[in-house]
């Protein structure tokens, strides 16, 4: 099984979708950029749904569903964001097929041309901000907090399965506030609860910054990301949280009487994740066995495998093995039992490498005999024997040795792929040398920004938040600038 | 509040848009046709959504996603199912948007016109057969049970809130199997299913039954349903499951070597219940004061307001709610404080009797030096005076006491309301006067079902499952018939 995966080291790209493809994530499908997300990559959304839905309840804010077509004319209200959607917008322009007059099987029918084209939301704040005119009428209505798991799409014309495909799964968080100040606070809370996530339970550090105007959300004042770092050294945006300034409640002409009882504008901030998430969890920590996934959010944690001769061996492993499930089970571990009879042990043992389950057992008659059993790391490949006794506290302390283990070598992979540099040549010398995030000096201006870009394919990732300042010079222009910013060649 | 509230004798149909917008469950939306789910609502949906999430995972299946669009040439491959939704399609035809020339905000880009057009799923078959088509080759691959929780379109001309809305959220089962009976035992297994979630969740009582050749699902071979009665006496399909036969399979070629090694066209059910429930759970129990949801589903199970005079008699009151709060989340109970001072209790008392939360506890000062709290369940509107000691044990039975009682109520009216009819007058008298099922010998054909629809806009609902044979003769042809089926009117 490994065998059919590329090396890292050979081809990246392709190593990635053997990953994702062998591994059971997600397949290709007949539509164009869109993806078909398979039950063990959606198993895997689904645990990373459930983590994040239950941390943004915690912090006040209730789930709601939209619809999930905008008038084109919403779209248009906010200059910016039009700009920024208009070129991959799936427009929805009749609402009926008939029979081909001439035969040809199913054609549009004309006579059923809607009066306004409907756009499939790429995002959906002017759907949203054009409802909540409707719900907001004084400050006793404010904040609003609410948040939408979805379906979007963007009509890309390169396409990656989970990192960038025409349709995806996420969740917009979409609220409303009656200051500036507390429209911000929640930005920064937003982005604090995504990398958490990220961290605590992908394993996966991130660096918390604000974006440059130039990769700024289309609409936004604001956008705050997370940004993390992938084995080949490219950055990968993993979360965004957007201050939206009044701008869509000026838009869809959203007002409030505060308590002084004047009318106001009322302040926004919009905050998202999707299964590009997926993308980030794999090239963060796989190798070139298969998918090496954080135990907090592995769909199977624990796997065990009988190796046995004849059903009296068989029926002794599935009794010792059901007793250590109950006890894996009360602690919370997800944990399965492979005893099916259609594949070899050898077999399974390459399967639930491939699919990064973090840890194995495997069962033999003689093992019983000695009291032990064999445990395998999906992390480190290492193996070892331990005594059946008290095995399964062991299980649940391993899994949690393993999601630390992860975060710490991200940790030092990231950390020693951040590099300075203080001119244009050694800029560019360590993108194709060191690859990583680049430290550097920017004279702040969009025009710099993107004739660094053109020249070299890296932009800015971010502007880290709590930035040292330290006086220095644009690695371009030469032009005086106070604080470093990180730039890299990105997902 | 209740005021506010058409009287269910008075116009139902403004009385149930009256208790979905007021009791906060949904809201119009500015696209034709698609309303937007407010939090209260989305709770009742998540909640439903949970308890049948569980059920199908514990009986074997597994979540995945597929995409939102589905080539044209797809949905035209199996002759009966493209018929069947030809004229309710949302068509993407363009995939970009571009400034008016003539400087008219924005317009479809004319050169960005797609090769074959996309049809919004209106249903999930086409997409997924073809994509079961490379992950099916062997019979060790089935059973292949996978369900989807999704959003669909279908272009209704009419539209009513949950009931019939042109976008609706559902989930929809597609699974695959080596044999016709095992394809069959799956249909009715799930059929049961919803039945079990019908009547033990949402207190819902359900005719089981299978439909007639004219109210089958486009492409099946046989669709069963579960048919509810609503208050105003007609019928509402809450959830089918089809045996679908080979006709995917075939159109999509998908076979499988069995193990015999000859090669075999696959076999397929589908199933699916949506938003749609909500609609009849509101129908089904609520009254002329708002909404009244069965405890087992309920968002919010009890709500407590405290009745007070100063920060005195609030703190004591306070720390009285908190101790009964612990207790009753321990059992596991839903519950809400509500101390907010912006409203008084009367319009508390009102907005929780609106929202139809199961059981209200008013505490006061007066109360607390007796040792007792008002107790009011919502479903009978009565109140009592219930000692506070135990009371967390009180409630929990009380609850399930509501549970009991509102299925049995809805039963009782149910069995009230399915009448047998002889003859055509007698059948239309029923209809008029009666309301309900009527239950009745048909010849059998469509041509009859057809006939007595356009006369009476009757339908038959189902055949019920495990009928009873009975000789009898048609009521509209006089033919003769071996068991009567359920007609009605219906949502």
């Amino acid at each position: 099984m490994s065998k059919e995966i590329t090396a890292r080291s050979e081809d990246y790209s392709q190593w990635y979708n053997d990953l994702i493809l062998k591994g059971g994530l997600a397949d290709y499908s007949a539509v164009r950029g869109c993806m078909v997300i398979k039950p063990y990559g959606f198993g895997l959304w689904e645990g990373m749904r459930d983590v994040l839905d239950a941390k943004f309840k915690e912090t006040g804010h209730q789930n709601a569903y939209f619809p999930l077509f905008i008038p084109k004319s919403f779209l248009s209200k906010e200059a910016e964001h039009v700009d920024g959607f208009a070129t991959e917008c799936a427009v929805v322009t009749h609402h009926r097929l008939m029979k081909d007059p001439e035969g040809k099987g199913m054609v549009v029918d004309p006579s059923a041309k809607l009066e306004e084209e409907l756009i499939v939301r790429p995002t959906s704040e002017t759907i949203i901000w054009n409802t909540y005119k409707d719900w907001i009428q004084s400050y006793r209505d404010l904040p609003l907090l609410i948040n939408q798991w979805a379906n979007v799409v963007r009509w890309e014309m390169r396409t990656r399965l989970f990192l960038r495909t025409a349709e995806f799964l996420w969740q917009e968080g979409h609220t409303a506030h009656a200051t500036a100040e507390e429209a911000i606070a929640e930005t920064k809370q937003m982005l604090e609860v995504y990398a958490d996530f990220a961290e605590n339970y992908m394993a996966l550090p991130v660096v918390r910054g604000v974006k440059s105007p130039a990769e700024r959300f289309a609409g936004a004042l604001d956008t705050y990301c997370i940004e993390a770092l992938m084995q080949d050294g490219k950055a990968l945006q993993a979360g965004t949280s957007h201050f939206l300034g009044q701008n869509f409640a000026k838009a869809f002409d959203v007002k409030f009487s505060n308590k002084e009882n004047k009318l106001d504008y009322v302040w926004a901030t919009s905050w998202g994740v999707s299964t590009r998430l997926i993308g980030a969890l794999v090239m963060a920590h796989s190798d070139d066995d298969g998918l090496v996934l954080p135990p907090r959010i592995a769909p199977l944690q624990v796997v065990i495998v009988p190796i046995y001769k004849g059903d009296e061996q068989k029926s002794k492993i599935d009794a010792k093995v059901s007793e250590l499930m109950a006890q894996l089970k009360k602690a919370g571990v997800r944990v399965k039992y492979d005893d099916s009879d259609n594949n070899r042990p050898g077999w399974k043992f390459a399967e639930y490498e491939m699919k990064g389950v973090p840890v194995r057992i495997a069962l033999g008659a003689r093992d019983l005999e000695n009291n032990v059993a064999e445990v395998a790391r999906r992390d480190m490949k290492t193996k070892e024997s331990l005594s059946l006794d008290g095995l399964s506290d062991r299980i649940v302390a391993l899994l949690e040795e393993i999601q630390q283990q992860l975060y710490s070598k991200a940790l030092a992979f990231r950390d020693e792929h951040i590099t300075p540099a203080d001119t244009m040549e050694e800029f560019e010398r360590l993108l194709d040398e060191k690859t990583g995030f680049i430290s550097a000096h920017w004279d702040g201006t969009t025009e710099t920004e993107l004739k660094i870009k053109e020249m070299t394919k890296a932009t800015i990732r971010c502007i880290p938040l709590n930035n040292k300042l330290e006086a220095g010079t644009c690695i371009l222009t030469g032009k005086p600038s106070t604080q470093r910013v990180l730039f890299a060649r990105a997902y």
